[in-house]
């Protein structure tokens, strides 16, 4: 891509009134450049089975083009229409609340014929009618897909299929997902039972990975009926969507989005986050991070949050700083959910760049100083390449485990993650993240694995392999404790690893009143506390960096650090606070000589870079704060873009409140 | 009505034993006047299908008869018996949690043919037998009437059919509730979704607005059976209910109550409220208030708390200062629910003037100094007629509205509305309630306007012509936001009334650490500070009466107040403290000549009054605190009648705890 | 028996591996002389409905029986093979939530004819393989069984015609359950309505009690089948368990334990508890005084925790100190669940005395011991006879009736009992339970009645004659409310026992700021708040022990002690602090002549004493707490076992934390 696409989600069909020439003008006067359209619309443009009607669409594309802003078609399959509801209920998905109910969208079941057949004819009518045209420049998959729980019987049938082609032989089903406890063995095929009443946290984890091939195969589906119609230029995308916690938070339960997005020619994403005086950029950066770590490539902020909800509208500088900071993770996009603000229905006060009133307002204004800038600097800044040298190991199985073990942690795998992940995040630390799939682990000077619980047995064997040779890593408790079955080993724990690790242990409990002692880090006593877990780690070569303080478990180990081959394994037995971590990481760093100028300063202060497509180095300083921050400019001679000044190494620079520097270098 | 009523409902039916005779000599001790009875008692009246048995009924009015007590019969339909629902389970109605079970109360479905045929039979069986006894003053229609959530297949086809009378066209309806929307038009009437299942807040407004008239429906529908049988003098009435949060909080959600009025000849209520320490009064002067409202006349309290339930165990005088706080709202007539205390099944602990041993005891015995005040001065006291100048102007139609935008209000309605009502009660600024239907709305000086959330066109003209003709107006924020639909305007916010509030704005939030400056209110930091909600006033005629104080939001207004033609309208943007509330009210009041001498007296001192049947003005003063309270007589020199004693202006007067003194004046 | 059972729950079914020989070698050296086997396991001992597959049990009965290791039999029958619910799906019970679905254990009907077809024969199909054999010493009965809430269509029918046989006149039901109120009269019994929609308390706690005659029934069928083939020698068992509330707390509201032990040979129990910093050895205390009251003999701990589950893990030294507590009660067995972790499913945290790595850990090095210390001098302590003075009446009637009716209390009535249950354990105070069936109530000096709120008149008749012959009594609120039939008394409260109480009350409410006043108890202002519900007490012939401090109730007791015949009852009425319950009971205790030396230790000083089969005295002294204790022995010279030294009375005894000395006295 060599231009920075600046866009909204456009609703031609949920206007009250006749807006289209009055929101293409404001829209020019923000340098808006791309809208997206058609998603969500089914109904609009097939109001009865096998009647279209494409005069939203038609009417949008004629005046987009004329205006030269571009545009990207959503197939609308994720929000079906009354008509096929009320001809075929059963394309309404099974859960474990029954059959769904007509209203929301998500609600079909991505496997069922009828609806796919259905599904088909749209997306092709669609895209007969607007692949050929000249501003349309790509095509988004559906909308955050996942797969809804569905698990009707026909899911179920295919399930059962599917682990018969896995074990052949049902004692092996019974054995290693230990289905003989409480007489759950299925010793016939016929007797498999309802999936959704197991208890057995093998058998409901499989299933729940199950679920998320059908993700992929309905992407996959999709992609290739739009590959028949598509120019080559033209994009394919999804929408991918995260683990939501009122906002985007970790990785997301229902799609292994590594392999979801292997149909795409790039991947897209939507990124929602706290703002105002919680605004911190974090979600941003993990957002961007995992996106473009998925296709190892740029990627596209399909949404993000314009006023947002609640309490989401943004302090005056705050939305381009958000802006920016997308960039700078590699996104070559920034588009707003949405436009305006609708109406009526359900997501009212879920607010665009305009109110209701679709007159200026300070968000809309502050958009306009985006759309200039990216306008004026954006081609030194699209395409951003990044290389970092550390690597988070992320598994949606492990996700799944932890929560159907949920009862020994009363937080779940994501808050691992982010423990991490932001901590490395406030140190200026880039990262990527690889799955157990990546064939680039070893390129990595530094791995971090988080809570790894269920894991194939050939994955830690490839960890050992790595840190011999060189590689350093981060584990965290709560891995390697599981095969990929969900079947504890009854090996040394953590089973594999502990080799290079140098440790093991075979108790742990939830802590009460447990510190940590022996080390040397500089905490107060509250944040020397460990909480939700701990492990009695026994050292078997490794040094201990922090044993437990307390008067039973003071003679064990919490933390350690091992030297294998030529690299390094650090083991982290409890949930530290995030002092402690931090600590820990700033160890790590500086032995794997990872700790550099950048690492010096920390957020609020928040850097990050990568090369233009000149293959110049370009650096961004954020100020994430309401104070004014004065920074010491670290990097080489260059061209501050937003002021277009030259600044040299060692200049003292100002940073306002929720404000940015880009420095373009000159070498 | 010439006399106050004092009584008690009564069931001879749930008597463990026959107390009737030794119940009727209690009930003359505490000089009780009137029984209801055979509400609930379906099964006892109607033991098997077409077999009557009307003994209790007979055995009770002929008692009573001889007592001289009258007696108010209840029609039973609100408790439907056994053989009916085993015959006929379709009655049971069917809601969002499916069909109901038997076993509680007011669970059937309200328009199911079969039940009306039945009701209607023991309506008229029960009018045959009792309508010409000489103590049978009036009949409750029921028994707190509301739609218990019916939807079944019928509901949802009578909803049709309501909605294409007021939609012709159906692209009219897509348009106005925005069905675009996530692909949810209906292009086709047969398309028409289970609407238990939509997310679009328009639709799902409208449903319950159509499920309200079902309550006018049936309630006509019986008043109309009841009506061939009555007498003149008997009147018709029936026992209304408030949301319930515990006790009676604000508007009832579930019935449109000044519709559903309109087929009585007298409005009922109960009222339930906090006692002991928490006794203030305010859920009696409400309920009152609204009910007295409904048909701007004198009202029953046909049920309210004995010793009531956990922890509502009067404390001494406290049943007496309620009895006549309804009394000078305009009540004329207190009753207890109930009069024994009952032995089993769910209620056990819902206790009546007596407990289960059927013993004098502390608050029967208070009882018995009420019946005989009533007696001896009630005559004084009965039909007060109030003369307010102040009105607040409610909708169950913004109610249900602001229920389905609740993500963006973690409280609801009528919080807004009891703050509103409440300060003005701890002010003694008496109140109508008023709704969007109301055809005197003009006659006020003083309009408070809480919440509005959606409201036609043509109220908010008439808002804007009743300032301008010198009416002066308080209104809070999210009013005027959609019209009746629930859809948003696009116009200018507040829709139409900004023209009288001389402001708008485009933008809110929910506000974090955000207070008021720039008035001269004498509050606490604490209550300077507003929560829930904001919005970012921009003044264009009005002056501002406080800013928000803010780093970002600090140049907007927060509270605004504007003149209009002769009228005053002032705004609040956000929800303040009680203490900012009440210093703004203050100011309203003044403005508009309506702060006098009464409100210089405040809660626990509490304040009303009204004129007799001699057109003698009646005044209360009550002490709602346990503390002793001196205070000096205001009003004309009369007849204090607890004491008959004369008493002037000016006389200092010593309230004890939980006491009262009831003037009427001279002249 | 003449030996202590030492031992865990095996599965061989479970393993990951062929552990079978490496772990009895294990077992060995921890002396472990019992394990119970073949509980849970019927889908791997009926694979396909009638075929039979014994492979797991024979091989553990040879290889248990070789190393002379005595093995228990569960029957399997509480998890139900998959065959069986896919063949007949009707066998899983329908209760409130609908049919159950597959997966967890305990979801069948256990009155379901195929349920009992299919458990019958896989019971005698093990009984023919295994009764014979040598090692085996006895039976449980299926496990933790209990009645699931079944409530189909079969069971209501038989809830019919066992109310029909109770009430032969539908109108005695009527009367009875107080049906008239909310019109739910059962006229005709063809009316009867679905049980499980009742708001009727009556009713719904008396479907309660019919439930729990079906485990009486389900296990006397279980156990006529055993006894067919059952050895004179082995025992029959079933494993009761308690109210869970994360650990077993209270009386279980699912079985009448004291019906459902008749059927057996000798009781069992599992009894899990917190631990480490909140071990406190209350629940060891409570449910082996429950279950060795169920018989009136020693009882078998069939399971308790090894390293258990989240924050179990013991400390050094409480699993041992756990082990002799058990036995201090008058248990004949320890047996942990269970001897490893599992790798699969549901309970792979609730881990076992091995860990998932099978080897040694702190846990079973503990074990070791504690297995070394029965063996050498278990033959002292085994089948401890307890002589208690003081019985706590119980009734699972009281428990549902409040449950019913818990809007008056938001705790229910294992809180009461544990109240007045841990005060006595704290002042060691050895208790037994009795229940209302109970013949041998007069032995007593003392008896305990917490919140006996439903209970028959004979049975109050019964304790008037018991305190007017000498009998001692303390008796709380909420006790002898209401009859059998859950229907308050009318007359004089606490119905019938006010004779020997000297008290009545007619009123009562949930206090809120209440204290108490009056008495001499030493106790803090905190100490002296009231809470969940107080009566307003009237002494007829009692005196006053404390009186409510509160403006308005301050003339009210709150308990009160009456001499009557020549016994005294005390009355609490209002839940106070356990320091002012303390107070009363030692006053109680001292006046019944039950204070002794062994008060004037408390907790976590925990004294225990019995006698053995040589009757000599046996007594216990625990240090519950991780500090050191010196304590002054002040039983007879006898020897102390653990340390086999002579101890003297007077004698200083250092005790360290969490642990404990036993002396056997030599006379």
């Amino acid at each position: 891509m060599k231009k920075l696409l600046f866009g909204v989600a456009y609703y031609d069909e949920y206007m009250p009134c006749d807006r289209l020439n009055e929101d293409v003008k404001m829209m020019k006067e923000a340098a808006v450049n791309v809208v997206r359209i058609a998603e969500s619309t089914w109904s609009s443009v097939e109001p009865q089975n096998g009647v279209f009607d494409f005069k939203h669409i038609d009417r949008v594309i004629d005046v987009m083009e004329e205006a030269k802003i571009s545009v990207i078609i959503g197939t609308p399959t994720y929000a079906i229409p009354t008509w096929l509801v009320k001809e075929c209920p059963s394309v309404l998905a099974v859960t474990k609340k029954g059959q769904g109910i007509y209203g929301a969208r998500q609600n079909m079941d991505i496997t069922n014929p009828t609806y796919l057949f259905y599904a088909e004819r749209i997306i092709r009518k669609i895209m007969e009618r607007v692949s050929k045209r000249k501003c349309v420049i790509g095509f988004q998959l559906d909308n955050e897909t996942k797969h809804y729980d569905t698990s009707g019987v026909n899911v179920q049938l295919s399930f059962i299929k599917y682990l018969r082609n896995k074990f052949p032989n049902i004692n092996d089903l019974n054995d290693e997902f230990g289905l003989s406890y409480w007489s759950n063995r299925i010793n016939s095929w016929e007797d498999f039972p309802n999936v959704l009443g197991t208890i057995n946290g093998s058998l409901g984890a499989e299933f729940e990975k199950f679920q998320r091939t059908l993700v992929n195969k309905f992407l996959s589906w999709q992609a290739d009926i739009v590959n028949e119609y598509k120019k080559e230029n033209q994009f394919v995308t999804q929408n991918f969507d995260f683990e939501w916690r009122g906002y985007s938070f970790g990785v997301q339960p229902k799609v292994n989005h590594f392999e979801a997005a292997k149909c795409l020619t790039i991947a897209g994403v939507d990124i929602y986050h706290p703002t105002q005086d919680l605004l911190t950029g974090s979600e941003i950066s993990f957002g961007g991070d995992m996106t473009r770590s998925l296709k190892s490539d740029n990627y596209l902020v399909l949404e993000t949050q314009a006023q947002g909800f609640e309490d989401w509208l943004p302090y005056d500088g705050q939305l381009r700083l958000q802006a920016f900071s997308h960039i700078a993770s590699g996104a070559n996009s920034v588009m707003y959910w949405h436009w305006h603000s609708i109406h009526n229905s359900f997501e009212t006060y879920w607010k665009g760049l305009l109110s209701h009133d679709f007159k200026e307002n300070p968000t809309y204004n502050e958009a306009k100083i985006i759309g200039y800038e990216f306008n004026k600097f954006g081609d030194k800044l699209v395409s951003l390449q990044k290389k970092n040298d550390v690597a988070i190991l992320v598994s949606n199985e492990a996700l799944t485990a932890i929560e159907w073990f949920s009862m020994t942690l009363d937080f779940n795998y994501n808050d691992v993650v982010r423990w991490m992940y932001d901590e490395l995040y406030k140190m200026n630390v880039g990262c990527d993240f690889i799955n157990s799939d990546s064939c680039n682990i070893e390129k990595y000077k530094l791995i971090m694995v988080p809570a790894l619980y269920c894991v194939p047995d050939n994955l830690l064997e490839r960890l050992n392999t790595y840190v011999e040779n060189g590689g350093n890593m981060v584990v965290t408790f709560k891995s390697a404790f599981t095969n990929e079955n969900v079947k504890v080993s009854y090996n040394d724990q953590p089973n594999i690893i502990n080799k290079c690790l140098g440790i093991t242990y075979n108790q742990f409990t939830k802590p009460n009143n447990v510190y940590l002692k022996g080390h040397d880090f500089n905490v107060s006593i509250e944040d020397n506390k460990v909480s939700h877990w701990m492990e009695l780690l026994k050292p078997t070569t490794a040094e201990t960096i922090a044993y437990y303080d307390h008067p039973n478990w003071g003679g064990y180990s919490a933390i350690t650090k091992n030297s294998y081959g030529t690299g390094t394994a650090t083991y982290i037995g409890c949930f530290t606070s995030k002092a402690v971590l931090k600590e820990v990481l700033i160890g790590v760093l500086k032995d794997s000589n990872q700790f550099g100028q950048e690492q010096e300063y920390n957020f609020p202060i928040i850097i990050k870079s990568g090369y233009n497509l000149e293959n110049k180095k370009v650096v961004y300083y954020f100020n994430y704060s309401a104070q004014k921050q004065t920074i010491k400019y670290m990097h080489n001679e260059g061209t501050e873009l937003t002021k277009n000044k030259t600044i040299i190494k060692g200049e003292e620079v100002l940073l306002e409140p929720w404000n940015l520097i880009i420095v373009e270098e000159n070498i």
